[in-house]
């Protein structure tokens, strides 16, 4: 370990260790347009898919593993930089008491409509204002499950680089594509290509077991406690429920992208 | 307001203001055999399935609401107790910055599962090790959605009396069946009756979808990390499996829950 690349930590105070810190905070990943990703396997799925860490922070006492050598070895041809620290302050780093024994720094991705290609999939997921990071992180990872091309992010939604929506992704951050737009952004941008726009909606639609899907399908949920703005549903080619046999008339935003995107995944097979 | 089950708080050290926020712990919820649930409209779903709060919290300063003074004529006829207190004291009981105007208490339920009448629903959902409450509390709301009678957790789950897990349940933690068991303990109970086991599994299975579920059909997801234990999978009756496109071999724990739910009552419908 006596590279460049590399180096030691052990102070709290350490300007890196403030540095990663802050990176919890989502002013600072903005102003720093970077972000923090945990674990071993979350890191190996960003490195298998062509993301690696410009910055890896690893505890001193760790348990040898050969997907870390590889890691290790990508940051290090990548040119990035290797911090050795302790596990306490990893701990403080990752805001847990049992933090991952690896975590990475990457640059914020592109998430402009533009970095999309809507032929790469049949279907592609979009949520409007949800405010949930962890029903983020769960669509993605979701996305990633029914081989969908990626999350599209409409209005102001939480933000998919933190801590949360990330863990909660599984990996599936790095491997689903992922765009931030606004409705007036998003609605022009679809209508210029093929796409059929698929509202999940608590209004007047049709079943949503059986509907006439097509691809590229774009499966459409609402606000967590709102749903979807009546013109936004209006906007769309098929408005779809799920049958709500009990008191209450919504599911979780996460989970009603994931009964429709599973429904839509079979509708497409034949 | 002079009636004698009434009181006005205004201080932070108040004795009730202490109990009321060490409810968010789990051992002062165990000691105590109370959990908090916040909000108009999950006290209501509580009021219409018969339960009413030993104890209502209210702001001093708020918008009047029929729902409201259906809930306090509920709790006065039940000779409960109603305290009035300040927006910040609410705030410093739920931990919330923006407190729901209301609160209340509530014994917690027995959850043996002799409680369970199985032929009052057909489906169950059941979870092994389920470790986060907002999964725990999302599969109780999609519970309510798909009709199941309930949710059964087996083993070390998390805790359905949390603020988090009530929460998530959108008020479902009322109306939905809930029972807490070992495994040693859930099996024979299952095989004392009518009841198909069907495991979410990553092993060998058959596909979910056109599977032959039968009624009353209990659902089991595993722990969010490690899946189902093999000999659980292997006592099941059923072993079933969705399509995994991309590059995780898992759901989340509520969205397995969820997917395969919806299909089970589809299923039976038809």
């Amino acid at each position: 370990m006596d590279r460049a690349n590399r180096r030691q930590i052990t102070g709290y105070s350490n300007p890196t260790v403030k540095f990663l810190k802050s990176l919890r905070d989502k002013k600072h990943r903005r102003r720093e347009g970077r972000f923090l990703a945990e674990g071993l396997r979350l890191l190996t799925d960003a490195r298998e898919n062509g993301r690696v860490p410009e910055m890896l922070v690893m505890a001193d006492k760790r348990d040898p593993h050969p997907l870390l050598d590889a890691l290790i070895a990508a940051v290090d041809v990548a040119g990035g930089e290797i911090v050795e620290t302790t596990p306490d302050i990893l701990s403080k780093i990752s805001g847990k008491d049992n933090p991952q024994a690896v975590a990475g720094v990457f640059a914020e991705f592109d998430t402009t409509l533009a970095t999309l290609d809507r032929s790469a999939a049949p279907i592609w997921l979009v949520a409007q204002a949800l405010r949930d990071p962890g029903n983020l992180g769960t669509m993605l990872r979701t996305g990633d499950a029914i081989g969908a091309g990626g999350l599209i992010l409409i209005d102001d939604c939480a933000d998919p680089f933190s801590v949360e929506a990330v863990r909660a992704s599984m990996g599936a951050v790095f491997t689903q594509g992922l765009a931030q737009a606004t409705w007036d952004e998003f609605l022009p941008w679809l209508r210029s290509g093929a796409g059929q726009l698929v509202a999940a909606s608590l209004r007047e639609a049709v079943p949503y077991r059986g509907a006439p899907y097509t691809a590229p399908c774009f499966v459409l949920v609402g606000n967590e406690s709102r749903g979807l703005p009546d013109n936004y549903e209006r906007a769309s080619d098929l408005r779809v429920t799920m049958p709500m046999k009990g008191r209450a008339d919504s599911l979780n935003a996460a989970v009603a992208a994931a009964v429709l995107g599973y429904e839509v995944l079979a509708s497409l097979k034949g």
